[in-house]
């Protein structure tokens, strides 16, 4: 088998024109009807939950463009998020996964969490956040293989109470601060992001953008349900070549219905949302003139 | 069974005279000898993490204040945390334990993790970080029976890359500014602390002392192996009764010995550990006269 690069496998894909990222983050609340045997309140069991996020697998890995399982999701069975990566490679071996963990703490307890997300589960990137500074989380940078997103400004209402602050050194938001750290610094191996919100202001995403430059990309949560505005915030995001800007839309896709056909909707939802993402990137084009 | 109070908890404990917070984080690379079947590269199964961690429970719980089990050591192994959970109650009902998992995302995402900890494993408190703000954090915050602990200033090299830039808005370092919206702002349930490490200058430790006031607890993690010096570093931790910090030691404790007496060598680290606590203890009372 050969040697799994996050960026290779993204940036072929991105090429390909499938930049959708699909969070598989399953709510035991919002699952199928049909698959709580004790009606809508009893939880679907872990069986039931792999044959759900295989079946969302199986109706979506043609055309999506990475896959970001949330391990807050599968906290009670490692094993499923095992499963379903483990499927994920069989099946679309050129889809690259992100676990979307935000790991943060200090190195010899990260080595610990790295060790878990990219040797046991096999995932192709983390998310992590960065107050423990670089030096604490080289067991994550260091593995040139893999991709590293850093939280920077998150998707939530009340997420500017610390990240909008003033840094009196930079004179930059702390959002900013973090950018220009990871772009101009942590990214020695080639292999970070970071993440901002795609329900941020457009004017918040453009200078991210700025920061980052051409070659670094942004994961960026917030469409669907959480309500972020596409044509903006990609418009915002996107690098010079209309690329690198990754956005990502979880429950509106996988929990599209709680019906039996989840996986037939799941699909349709992800075409309308490849479709609003293509329109975005057509309206980017003709406005930057690429 | 009666409701467990992670507050009353901890504090009954503290009051007699037992503060010692002992991370229940084991390394696999530290593990004794004689528990590794295939030599000593390799890794101890999940029967014997759990055998070696029930050890040290029944060696340390009569003389320890909290455990804090750090969940990235349990990530491969979630029954191992339930099971180690399970146990401590059963014989140390009156010691709480702090799952320290770092959590910090949006807030449908918080609401699972909060079911995990709290529900699930039946952690009586959690670390979390604060960039998703205050309304993010709900989940944790809002269960008055539980205790959350805000990461503000970290024990490990390298931590001042953020933590002690200036905000404008203040004109504090970020983990003061952290502190004081704690302190200020999200405490309304009365179940907040923060997370200062042991390791730091004694100045940054008393000042967020000074913004906590006298009524909440500093979780500070490293002593043992990291280094922290306990006489100064609890001294200026202390609230005016000479309580409200839990100093943490971890490997220093439970990797005492990677031979077969690993039991009984933690249970002597920790009585050393005692009694230096102690001894800072009864200094830091006739410094304040107290």
């Amino acid at each position: 088998m050969r040697t799994r690069i996050f960026k290779d496998l993204f940036q072929a894909r991105q090429a390909a024109g499938l930049i959708a990222c699909v969070g598989l983050d399953p709510d035991p609340r919002k699952m199928p009807h049909h698959m709580r045997i004790h009606g809508d309140e009893s939880p679907a069991t872990e069986h039931q939950i792999v044959q759900f996020l295989l079946d969302i697998v199986d109706a979506s890995h043609d055309i999506v463009g990475t896959y970001k399982p949330n391990d807050k999701f599968y906290l009670k069975y490692p094993g499923v998020a095992c499963k379903l990566i483990e499927y994920i490679k069989m099946v679309a071996p050129d889809v690259a996964i992100i676990l979307d963990a935000k790991y943060a703490d200090i190195g010899n307890t990260n080595a610990q969490a790295a060790d878990f997300a990219y040797d046991y589960l096999g995932a192709d990137a983390v998310t992590i956040h960065p107050p423990h500074g670089e030096m604490a989380m080289r067991p994550f940078l260091d593995r040139e293989d893999k991709g590293v997103f850093v939280v920077c400004r998150t998707s939530n209402p009340g997420a500017d109470e610390f990240q909008l602050l003033t840094i009196k050194e930079s004179n930059l938001p702390l959002y900013l601060h973090i950018a220009q750290r990871v772009s101009g610094w942590w990214n020695t191996k080639g292999n970070c992001g970071i993440v901002v919100g795609g329900t941020c202001p457009t004017q918040e995403i453009q200078r991210a953008r700025e920061v980052l430059g051409d070659h670094m990309p942004i994961l960026m949560p917030g469409f669907g349900s959480q309500g972020g505005q596409l044509m903006q915030s990609l418009g915002a995001g996107f690098d010079m070549n209309g690329g690198n800007v990754l956005p990502v839309n979880a429950s509106a896709i996988i929990h599209a219905t709680q019906g039996t056909d989840y996986a037939q909707a799941a699909r349709r939802a992800l075409q309308q949302f490849n479709r609003d993402i293509f329109d975005a990137r057509e309206f980017h084009r003709a406005q930057t003139g690429g």
